[in-house]
Formats: structure tokens, C-alpha cells, sequence
């Protein structure tokens, strides 16, 4: 991947007039991508943000559009989370710090970060308790009405922008995102040496749940979809069985699996991979599905099979800046495409439009 | 509770006089009540069982009957496991050690002992990682075609038969098994001080969880049925709450539980049950139902919930036996009905036929 | 107990009347009792503290005075805690909010609260991960150099002041540290039915695990000390067995204990209690010692024993509240004296100068 | 690594001589090396061994020597286990199915086998919970007065016979053992990525940890050790970063380690590792040192450290098979020396005698 994001940021932005006439007054303005409706997707100016205490201010290089984004611009809401308001797409995010607000020390003006992007209350209950990712007051970005990361600038709290090596690119540092729900998921199921790891879809998180797993050591990658290509780039990142889920159905693995990671949301494939794993074998759902699916009670019950879900990540950062950093994750084969932020819409429509896209990434920058 | 059960086994069996002049060759014989199909309960003459290596013969005392008698009783099958030759009920069993096999050291002759009902092949992977329950070849009384306990004597396993203090009645010592699966649920659950657990199904296992959830500290205890007098058998035996699920379905709780322990098996309680939970709730499903319900997945994943079930029980027992011993449960109240053997058919009918009635108590040498 | 906090704050303080005619712009004043050097405590007027973003200023009614209370005063230091600067004793309180800075949902004023004595920075990377305890940053009263609650009015944060039911008295309100220190190790313990806890030390902390750990279910709490009267105490207050230990030291239990909570600090008590854990026993050290001890290794790996510490607690309080409300520990027989603020010197000698004195109550607002 | 192993076996043993004379009572003997006192190992012709009930007998190919076969030979003891009777060596071993006991379903005549040296009684507490290397009752090869493996022929149970793939060398297959050894500290550490393990202590036991904790993901790992050599070795095989620790005692480390496994057995080893741990950090003590050491109780408390050791392992082949099969760990590297079983007494002065011996394997079929 090249990596333009580096050298481009210099530049960007043109210097302030200060000394001009009438200028003193004149409030910064930058460029924002705004969703007004469904399939409805504008760039605007926008009031520059600035710095309260313990934040800071990100100059955005780097975002990846994620299904959400995707579900925001086609449907207007997901599930109860319904978009009334103007709002700005965009939670997989990485840039360069621009401006600390008073009190912060954790990070400095220039400082390479990868941006964690729900920031809670800190104080209550689930916080407390090292739940963050269940804080009921949580902002997280682009989820109605908080607005996200295709705009030049983004807040965050100091201690969400997480620094990353000098040897990490910035499209890599906005998708440790989607890595932190990969490692969220195999935490979740205990990954480790020894465990056979059925992960069904193979979409950008089923493609990096698949590489997650290895690093948590676990012994057999398999991966299901529908879809002969990704399964091509399954196997090239680590499955070590890859199988085309219309053909195989019900037939059983020849090595029961001892943990499930749904990443396709279809109910069919969280039943019948419950169906498909051993005694006491554990599931994580992180692929979103309807409200209600039927799930094999009984096949719980016999096999004593734990079943939970993942809502986001807590924690998960400085494991997936490790895993990036150390070659055990290569986030490069799963960018398809690069955009400026003024085609933020062919970004948003390349997961349907084009053959084999599984990321796209716009350069609010550019 | 009167205690017969101690008095009466002295002298229990008569002298076997077939009739003949010389019966020392004569096998000896005991009565086993036999099921036969739907609805047809035999009381049979069998050859008294010898204990092999490492075995014991135990003179069954008291025999709890089961939902799970029932079950096969009235339908000849649950599930996949289906009667398909004459088979003994009961798997609730205390009695006194008769004689020992070979190699035994555990226990000895006129020991008082509670029978775990399942012994598993101890070598098997899931044996030899703790999880005996789910051992693919496990020897169960009562499953099909394994016979259970309503006989005079049956065969376990040395380390199958729990030794109980002598001041425990035995019909106390053979409900150690619905106390055990409480004790495995409350685990499986981690219930502790702090929790508010919410038991759905005031059932005898719904009213033992309830005791035993107590016992494992829990803070409150909510139970739903449909049956008022249940409930307030609920509330003696220590909930904090009882609720008539008809007339408050659909209510919030003034708290979240945190925990649910599923015990009727009827799918809109583990539902309302799942959706009722707190965020990072536990759920255990304990109680029976069909193959697949219809799970609020999409709750499952946003509050990060845990769903598992339990399938019989493992190392519960000297557990089960502090707990009863010690006076935190009481499991005087859910007995409300003594049978002889030969009142199998009776003891098994008695949950639909008698008003009120929770738990039959057979006692074999009668 | 008599419970005079409630009643007393009404009028508590005097109105000022510093003598002059206009005093409006007097700030207002309260006493402290303040630590000026070993053996050196002295009530000053300070003034009051103001409630910030987030803050709630409390009425303290009751502080208990604690071991490390004692210490500072006697010795002017704990380990490498030094006091350098005039300081406030107390970290054990309760009382009624006075009034609450900007921000503040979660308690109101006139509501009655336990204080959490020490607040952490709640953005660190351990308070992230709900080890907000072990936050470098935490501020906690009574550790050099932040003052406690040895004073009329105190500042905490709203997520840290706690409030109790009605039912609950101030004195055990303030008790709820203590209750946290037990209900931290029980969980580090992971203590439940089955469970032999053995508590080694029957002060203050050893008197509240043996209460607690019967709440979490032990079957039994065996209770060491050097002092019967204490051991007299245990026995009242839920352990199943006590043992002098000068007299039998050695003697091995009839039941190997499964957990050691260690509340005296003596080196002997750590290793003889961890030589009596059965196999895979827990050990949670409680009592501080010396920097170092000599403990039995080949026993800790032969066994497989797990040692760990605590380092105070955290997420305890609605656990600690819920204990004490329901009446499974009950703080009154611990409380052995009360004491007004100009007391505090005689109430931190108590423990020392008063034979069987247990916990000694100071009421800052007598 | 050349495969001797796989080839020489075939020849090995003459054809016996039934036709002949006065052969038919002759008793088969193989050869074993005993070892009779301190320094004095001696080659004998013991009777075959015969299988029983579930057992299968094992043709040994490879033995590798452990640190407590040399200490035997040394010292004649190791704490408690005196060798009083003449024994044979040997616990890390591999082979071929030779023939099976009745019962016996598992594995078949002409499976190449990894042994697990120890067989518990299957059926007490310890066993029953899945920790059957806390078994009072194990049969461990080499552990007074059970005989090891240092002989043409030895005995174990079906589930004790780890089949491996054909791909795996009976070297490696040997070395399953202290694999497994590593294995069972890091699951005891929960490794997982994000760690930051440090070993203390480079030999062969160090060296395997240190590969199968990158295995379980560890993002780093640091090894320290007294031997350059050894370091190098380590530096190869996956660590991080080494550190002599004659030179750097007492320098802090750049990143404090989160888990501590220690396999030195030097008492300064685990305190240094102990106060370098992190917060919250783990530490499992698998090198055997003395009794008892003095450890930084103190240091365990403020940052609630958790010690533990470990005592052999349970349920840890597969994962061993998986890691050695996949070339996650590579074991070839550590094999510095192959004996003949008559020169046994060569490969256990190798550790003493020969620059840079790291393992010693013996072939008893040579």
C-alpha cells in the first residue's frame, strides 16, 4: 500500500490569513461529508472544532467504511438507532493530533494516532466495572446524533487516541478498529493453542477475525461464506479449511470446532454453527442480524455451549496496535480502494458496485 | 419429616422361599418397577445386581420422582431418547451400602449414601477435563437403555455414592440431585453477593434454585410463574419477589436482575427472561423445552449477555451435601407425597392428579 | 447501636460568629482534626471545601478508625507512605450530602452516603480495565499527602458517594470500607458453597471476612487469632470453628481449608495457612506485613495454590451495601467505642489502651 | 534433525524362538537401564511387560533426559521422593504401539505415540474436576519407586498414548513432555496477545516457553538467563529481547512484563520477576528451587500480583501435538546429543560435560 496519507498532510490545509482586513472574526471552517438523508450525502463546511479539557483535536488522514456506514446512507437507521438529524459518517479513523485541549499528557501535537471511537462517561457502573463499551452514555462516533470522522478534524478524549509506531501506516491505523473487534471476539471466546476456530463470513471482520484467531494461537482457522473469492482471501491470510457454505451445508467438519465467531449476521449460519460444535465449545455473535433468531436451545443445553455477543471493544487497542505492528495482522489485503472525501458517496456504494471490494478508505484530507 | 426410611430397612427383604426344598443354587431376587410402555408400569422380580470392580450395591431407600419419569412415562421418550425396551425409572436415589466390589475404599458396607446418578467412562477427553457431564459414553439411570433406581437395589460406582452425615434424612439425601442441578446452574451462573437473580418457573427445581441461589449470597431473588401457590411456596423458601407472570408480562423489574435461571423451559420465559437481564447479564438455561426458541440475539449482542445451559451436573455433590446439611436449603417443603414401590404408577401421576403436589418420594423397600 | 448521627446533623453547626459586626465576606470555617507529627493531633479550623464539577461536598457523621489510622499516628508512616505535611486521619465514613458541585445526577442533597475513600484518575489504562484500585493516580484519603475525613465536611466524587437505604445507620455506613476490604478478598477467593475458608487473624478485617465469606456461601470459616476473647467474637459472628493459635500450631485440620484470607500480617500465618490449603487452594493476603516473607514455593507449585493480594477494592459498594442491609454481616458487635472529633487521640488509642476493644467510631460532628 | 527413530525400529528385537527346545517357558526380557544408587546406572534384562485392561505397551524409540533424571542420578533424591529401590529413568518419551490390552479403543498396534508420563487413579476429587495431575494416587514414570522409560518396552494407559502425525519425529514426539510443561504455565498466565511475558531462566523448559508463549500470542517476549549461549539460542526462537542477568539486575525494563514464568528455580529470579511485573500482573513458578523462598508479599499486594505454580500438567497433549505439528514451536534446536540406551549414563553427565547441551535424547531401541 502506498502511503500517501503521510507526505499529504503537510500541506493540507492553506495557512490562515490572519493579517488580513476583516478576517479576526472569521471562525475556521472545515470540510465535513454529511449524511442529510438516505442516499443523500453532502460536503459541507463546518465550524472547526476545538479542545476541551483532556481532548484532543485529530487532523483525519485516513477512515474506513464499515457495513454500518454503508447501512446509515441506504436505510437511514439501524435498528432503534435512527438518523433525525444532519450527521457525519465515518469510525474507523486515524490521523495526526493538531491541538491538545488543558490537561492532557498522554499524547502531543504531531503524535501518529489511531482513534478509538466511542468515548464513555468514565464513572458509571460499566465503566467502572472495565466495561466501557457498555456505558450507557457512551458517544460513539457516527451513531446517531453523534456525528464521525469524514471531516478534516475530529475530537476525541487523549486517552482514545492511541499513538501508533512510526512503522505503521495510517490506513492501517484507522482499521485497528475493525482488528479491535476481532480481538474483542476471540477474548470473548478464549482463543488459544489447541482450539479449532469456526468463523462464518468472510467480510472484512470475518477476514480479520481469521488472522485474530491465529495470533491468539488457535490451532484451526476455518472459514465459511458464500463467496469463492473471499474464501480465496481466507485462506491466503491464515484459514487453514475454507468452504463455500452453499455446498457444504450440513455436512459436519471432520474436526468439531471449539469456538464459533459469526461474522455474517444470517441466522442460518449462527444456527447451524452452534449445531457444529463440540462439547462445551463457545460462540461469540458479532455478525448484526435481526432482532429474534431461533437458536438450537436444546444443542446448548446438551452440549453445554456458552453463547454471547460482542457490542464494540473494551481494551482492545494496544493488543491490535501489537498485532498490526508485529506483521501478525496485515491489514493491506483488505483495502480495495482509496478515496478523497468529496467521493465519499463511490466509497460508500463500492462494497455493492464493485467485484472483490472489502474496504474502502477515504482521505478527508484529500 | 418422619424418617422410616432409617427404621425400616433392617429387616426389609423377606427370606426368598420359592417353594423348592434345597434353594441354596437360587439366585436371589429382587422387586423393580419396570416400565414398560406408555403408561405401563410392571413390578418385576429381578436378579439382585453384584457389584463388579470398584462398585458398590446400594439398598435404595428414597426415590425422588422426576418431570423426566414422568416425561418417559407418559410419552415413552424425550427427545432422542426414546424407551425401546422394558426400563426402570428413577435417577433421585439415597440408600445404605449393601456390599462392595472389588478394589473399593471409598465407602463401606452400611454407609448412608446419596447416588450421582450418571457415571461417566473416566477416561475420555471430556472426563479427564473435568466436564464428566458431557461424557459421549456416560451410563445415566433412567435414560434410555440404562435402568434407574426403582428397585430394591441398584449398582453405582464407588465414587458415585456420597457418603451423607447422619443428620440428614435420606429422602433429603436422594434430592441432592435436583439440588445439584441448582448448584451447577448457580455456578455455571456465578452467582454471588451483589446479584439479583431472576428464576423463571417455580417448579421443584425453580423453588431449589431459589434456595440455593440464597446460599450462594445472592442479594435478591426474583420468581415468575403462573401458579400462585407456588409462588408462595417461592417466597417461604426465600425469594424476595415473586410474580405472576400472566398479569405482569412485559413489566420492567425496579431492578435488572443480573442473572436468570431458566426453569420452565417455556420459550417466552427465556425470552422475556433474556431481554429483562442487565447489561453483561448471565444466563443459564435449566429448564426443558423444545429444540430451538426464538433468542433476542440482537440483545444478546448489544448488552453483551451469556447464554448457556446446563446438562446434568458435575462435581456438585459435596456441595449439594453442605448445603442441605448445613439447613441453607430445605427440601422438607417440596415433598408432598410417600409411595411403596408398588405404588410407582401413582407417585408418577401425582403431579397432574394432585392439587399442590411438587415432589413424590417412592421408597423402594416398601 | 443507638444511632445519635441521625438525629445530631440537623443542628450541627453553629452559626459563625467570628465576632466582628459584617461577616459576609467571612469564609466559612470547619474543624479537622489534623496530624501534625507522631503522636500529634490537633483540631484546627480550616476552611471549607467547595464541591467542583462532579463533586459532592458531605456532612461526615461517622469516620471508624482504622489499623493504618493508628499507624500514621504512631509512627508518622506506612512503608514508603510518609506524612511530611499536617494531614487528616480517616478514610472510613459516612454522612449526608451537603451540597453538590455542577453536574452531579446520581445523589442529591440530604441524601445519606457511605464515602469510597479513595477516587482514581477514571481514564488510565487500569481504570479502563476496571482496576480503577490499582489507578497510579488514585487519590485516597488518609494517604500522604491528601487529607481524610477526620473533619466536619469532606469532598468526594458523585460515583463515590455512595447512598445506603434508611434503614442502614451512619456508623455502618461508614463501615462499608471495611465490608469492601472483605468482599474484595472473597472475590478474589472466588468463594462459594463447597468452600473451607480459613481466616487467619480475628481483628477488625478477619471479624468481617468471616461474616462475609459465610455470605458467599462457605460451608465453613475456620478462624486463627492469638486473642480468645476475639476468637469469642468469630464464633458469635459465623465462623464454624476457631483456633488458638499459640496452642496448635502445627496441627493439621480435620478439612483442608480451600481458601486462606490472611488479615493478620504476621509471616507465620501466611505460611502455616498456606501449608494447610488443600490442592488447588486460594490464598488472598489481606493483612500487611513486612516488605518481604518467606513462603513455603514448593508447596505453591506441588499443590497449585494461587496467592494473591489486595490492594483496597473496587465495584464493591453496592455488593458491601447490600450485605450489610440484609442483615448477612452486622457491623454493630464490632464497634467498641464512640468518640467526638476533639476525641480522636483517645480514639485512636483505644485499640491499644481499652482491653477488648475492637473498632473505635468517631462522630466529627460532636 | 536425521529420523532414526522411524527407521531402526523395525529390526530391533529378534525373531523369538518358539520352535526351539526349551524355549517355551523362557519368559521374554528386554533391556532397561536401572539406576541403583547415586551415580550408578546399570543395564539389566527385565520381563516384558505385559498389557492389562486399557493399557497399551509402548516399543520405546526416544527418551529425552529431563533435569530431574540427572538430579536422581546425582543426588539420588529430589525433596521428598527418594529413590530407596533400584529405578529406572526416563519421563519424556515416545514411541510404538506394541500391543494393546483388552478394552482398548483408542489407539491400535503400529500407532507412533507421544506418552504422557503420568497416570492418575482416574475416579477421586481431583480427578473428577479435570485436575488429575493433582491425582494423590499418580503413577508417574521415574518418580520413586514407579519405573520411567529408559527401556526397550514400557506400559501406560490407552488415553495416556498421544497419537501424533506421521509428520512429527519421535524426538519431537518425546519432547511433547516438556512442551506440554510450557503449555500448562502458559494457560495457567492466559497468555494471549497484548502480553508481555518474561522468563527467567534459558534452558530447556525456558527455551520451549519461550516459543509457546509467542505461540499463545504473546507480543512480547523477554528472556533472561546467566549463559550467553543459552540467550542466543532464545534470541532465535522467538524472543524479543534477553538479558544476562549477571549484568542488568535491577534495571527496569523498557515495558513492564505482565506474566512472570519463572524457570530458573533461583529464589533472586522470582523476586526480581516479581517486582518487574505490571499491575494486575500474573506469575507462574514452574523452575523447582528450595522449600521455601522469600518473596516481595508486599510488592504481590500493592500491584494484586497472582502467584502460582504448576505441578506437571493435565489435558495438555493435543495442544502440545497442534503447536510441534504446525512448526509453531520447533524442537529440533534443543537437541544437542543421541545415546544408546547403554550409554545413558553419558547422556545424563551431557547437561555437565558438554559445552552447550541443551537436550539429550536416548534411544532405547539402539
Amino acid at each position: 500500500m502506498s502511503d500517501a496519507s503521510k507526505s499529504s498532510s503537510a500541506a493540507r490545509r492553506p495557512v490562515v490569513q490572519w493579517g488580513g482586513s476583516d478576517r479576526r472574526q472569521q471562525e475556521e471552517q472545515m470540510r465535513a461529508s454529511v449524511l442529510h438523508g438516505v442516499g443523500d450525502i453532502r460536503m459541507e463546511d463546518r465550524a472547526d472544532p476545538v479542545a476541551g479539557v483532556g481532548q484532543v483535536l485529530v487532523r483525519v488522514e485516513s477512515v474506513g467504511v464499515c457495513g454500518s456506514d454503508v447501512h446509515y446512507y441506504e436505510q437511514g437507521r439501524i435498528g432503534s438507532h435512527i438518523v433525525e438529524r444532519p450527521m457525519v459518517l465515518g469510525h474507523e479513523a486515524a490521523g495526526v493530533v493538531a491541538s491538545t485541549g488543558s490537561g492532557v499528557t498522554r499524547v502531543r501535537v504531531g503524535d501518529r494516532v489511531s482513534i478509538e471511537p466511542g468515548v464513555p462517561d468514565f464513572t458509571c457502573a460499566e465503566c467502572l466495572a472495565g466495561r466501557y463499551n457498555l456505558c450507557p452514555a457512551m458517544s460513539f462516533y457516527a451513531t446517531p446524533p453523534i456525528d464521525g470522522a469524514l471531516a478534516e478534524l475530529v475530537l476525541t478524549h487523549e486517552s482514545f487516541a492511541h499513538p501508533v509506531p512510526d512503522s505503521m501506516d495510517l490506513d492501517s491505523a484507522a482499521l485497528l478498529e475493525p482488528v479491535s473487534v476481532a480481538v474483542w471476539a476471540c477474548r470473548k471466546a478464549s482463543v488459544s493453542p489447541g482450539d479449532h476456530v469456526l468463523v462464518t463470513g468472510a467480510g472484512p471482520i470475518g477476514l480479520i477475525v481469521t488472522q485474530v484467531a491465529r495470533a491468539f494461537g488457535a490451532s484451526e482457522v476455518t472459514v465459511t461464506d458464500v463467496n469463492p473469492d473471499r474464501l480465496s482471501v481466507a485462506a491466503r491470510l491464515g484459514a487453514t479449511r475454507v468452504i463455500d457454505s452453499r455446498s457444504t451445508d450440513g455436512t459436519p467438519f471432520p474436526v468439531e470446532p471449539t469456538v464459533l465467531v459469526e461474522c455474517s449476521g444470517h441466522p442460518s449460519a449462527v444456527t447451524s454453527g452452534l449445531r457444529a460444535l463440540a462439547r462445551a465449545g463457545r460462540a461469540v455473535l458479532v455478525g448484526m442480524g435481526g432482532d429474534e433468531a431461533a437458536l438450537p436451545v436444546s444443542r446448548i443445553q446438551e452440549r453445554e455451549l456458552t453463547v454471547t455477543g460482542t457490542f464494540r471493544y473494551a481494551n482492545t487497542w494496544p493488543t491490535a496496535i501489537a498485532l498490526v505492528a508485529s506483521g501478525q495482522v496485515d491489514l493491506a489485503p483488505l483495502v480495495t480502494g482509496h478515496f478523497g472525501l468529496a467521493d465519499a458517496e463511490a466509497a460508500l456504494t463500492a462494497s455493492r458496485s464493485v467485484a472483490g471490494a472489502l474496504k474502502s478508505i477515504i482521505r478527508p484530507q484529500v
